[in-house]
């Protein structure tokens, strides 16, 4: 079912730069997501302080989709666990 | 159980920068991951094409977050349905 929400404008600041996310996503989700994404940039550079902004949201876009992919990982082998058990 | 594989130094390249990944996943997940953010920083910037690397960097990590922050939404639903199944 295609969504019906409207379009969503929200700017939010990440990393000391403000950007305004656009999308069908609610406000409180953004900000959310924002806040994340700021704090596993600052993580990153805790640990590897010679990095400039841009490596350390590089490096945070691999973490994230990292994670992502792990998730979907045990996504499909609990699904096929119990496609094998109603066999 | 802790991982006993060994920690793993990869250079991969990610919109025409090297980045050196340490970690314990293999070589194989990381040049995958490497070439997803890859791909989607380009696919960001096709859409604007005003934006910095730095920017497009934050933006993709923003977009896997979201990605990610769904999965385990639907996990999580799917866990409450269960359960409420069971009882």
């Amino acid at each position: 079912m295609a969504s019906k929400r409207p379009k969503v404008r929200t700017t939010v600041e990440i990393y000391g730069e403000q950007y305004t996310i656009v999308g069908d996503e609610d406000i409180g989700r953004i900000r959310k997501i924002a806040k994340e994404v700021d704090e596993k940039m600052h993580e990153i550079k805790d640990k590897n302080p010679y990095l400039d902004s841009k490596k350390l949201a590089v490096l945070t876009a691999v973490n994230a989709v990292n994670e992502c992919m792990k998730l979907k990982e045990e996504q499909d082998r609990k699904l096929k666990n119990k496609r094998r058990k109603s066999n």
